[in-house]
């Protein structure tokens, strides 16, 4: 995988996702080789024609012999259907180019863990020595907003017929973009929603020394991609030189290191909970509405004998 | 608050949300009352109509003599302002019927926890004696599909243009719809929406009794109201007689007991953390990469002395 063997790659992802025993010494070995990358974020509403847009960047970092990664995240299982086949499609011209690597990954049921195992394929990508990661959400809420903590640039892509969609949540996205970019820019009000934005940007004036600047694309066309492609250069430039890289990858370090740890600490849990009989009887109750699940959570915790078992299997 | 005082319930949830040291008093008391009212959950993209919709239903319920608590959930904190200004302004009618409870409420950074929050506050809403609960979300994600694990009856609200991103989300909407309503139904697209909802229903061919209706509303001009009450009552009905809505409860219980067990170990774990000089040094270790995060989470379980504290913080 050290060598940028696609298939290593993705067996050692699937190894780590689904949590092995080898997933510790393969996160172990890989860490030191990774963090190498420029890691960029396409997050927006569905239909904003991310996947169009990371293509053509795939597209044109390949052309200047930059080598690619692509996590394309799932923000639930039922989505592996229509819209990520259509992704697929059109993302098929990279297949076969060894010098980019495709992936989806699910999020569903993880809450705080998995945005977590987004993070540990990314870093065992950029392990494998790919320059770019291009990490894709395709919706926008909650999970969506957490995955792209893991991202360097965090590229916000709209579209002008977005309207109400974006009067609504223009507010958590303007927080975190680093780049905006309007795509489907040949429609009516691309230049309006443009408008929009940089006055939300300047109106909210966070203290920081990058002004995120708004672009306008045509994804379907390749039209205004080599002017996103420039944008993430010099944010990449900007927050080196400012020392806000750095900070976001330590603050990345730092909450992986929280998540890996309370993940820890639930599954110990749920394995405690699993095998003991007597918590079982205690569901049973709260089930039946004979004790309410705030007073049985805080009886429960008082039980030496439990708490006990939970700690051997943390150990384990 | 027991006897439906509007101030005490919105003192009791604020001490509640915040987790003050009265909160497991104040829930174990409230629980026995609670479980009376019906609870209806509204769902959709952004820019669907569900606040002028839940207004409506709100309005009807009341002409009818029932009492109604309001639960708007806020994905995230900057939603506080433009469009959550908006709801208000729309649902002032109500603001000064007693009969009627509105709350809105954050999610923001709470992964899995917070859902559990909602949940407690419903309770409260329910035990002030509320016959009817509605609880709505702003947009669509993960967050937002588990507010709905709280609902008696889902109500999933689409607009003809939503278009592509009704083709992105469907799935996970379908999958947790009770009732599908087309709102904005004078719009071009409105039938051939629901027709195809229809189909992916049939298609889905979920194992159940109950069959989700498809209605059509246009919820500024109050059309369409009456009949999705109808709908409601009817899938209370029919869940209460063939036991769905008993195993949701008993479910939603279970759910409860879990999460609240991790929010408190959690919390105590955050506690030793911050409180532990060594556990600073690791951290300081794991940010400027000496270690990765993985191994280093591993290695700190390992650790006796730090595993003690944590029970003892988790027995306070």
């Amino acid at each position: 995988m050290l060598q940028g063997d696609s298939l290593s790659l993705a067996r050692l992802i699937t190894l780590v996702e689904r949590e092995s025993p080898d997933a510790p010494e393969i996160l172990r070995l890989a860490g030191p080789h990774a963090g190498g990358g420029h890691r960029i974020g396409f997050t927006g509403p569905p239909g904003s024609g991310k996947s169009t847009l990371v293509d053509q960047v795939t597209g044109r970092l390949r052309a200047a012999q930059a080598t690619v990664g692509v996590i394309a995240v799932d923000p639930s299982s039922p989505f592996s259907g229509g819209a990520l086949l259509g992704d697929r499609i059109r993302m098929e011209r990279h297949y076969r180019d060894s010098g980019v690597y495709i992936r989806s990954m699910g999020t569903r049921g993880g809450h705080g863990g998995l945005p977590s195992a987004i993070e540990r394929a990314v870093m065992l990508v950029e392990a494998s020595g790919k320059e770019y990661v291009l990490v894709e959400t395709v919706g926008v809420g909650q999970t969506e907003l957490d995955v792209m903590d893991a991202a360097d640039t965090v590229v916000v892509v709209l579209v002008p017929e977005a309207g109400d969609t974006v009067q609504t949540m223009k507010a958590g996205l303007m927080e975190i973009g680093d780049i905006f970019v309007v795509n489907k820019a040949d429609r009516d009000g691309a230049d309006k929603l443009a408008r929009g934005i940089e006055t939300s940007l300047h109106l909210s004036a966070r203290e920081s020394s990058w002004t995120a600047p708004v672009l306008t694309t045509q994804a379907n066309e390749d039209v205004g991609t080599e002017e996103l492609i420039d944008a993430v250069s010099r944010h990449r430039e900007a927050s080196e030189a400012s020392g806000e890289l750095a900070d976001r990858r330590r603050r990345r370090m730092a909450t992986q290191f929280f998540k890996t740890l309370e993940a820890k600490v639930h599954a110990a849990l749920h394995d405690v909970i699993a095998s003991d009989g007597e918590v079982r009887t205690v569901v049973d109750r709260v089930e039946n509405g004979e004790v309410d699940p705030y007073t049985a959570a805080t009886e429960m915790l008082r039980d030496r004998e439990l708490v006990r078992n939970w700690l051997s299997a943390l150990d384990s």
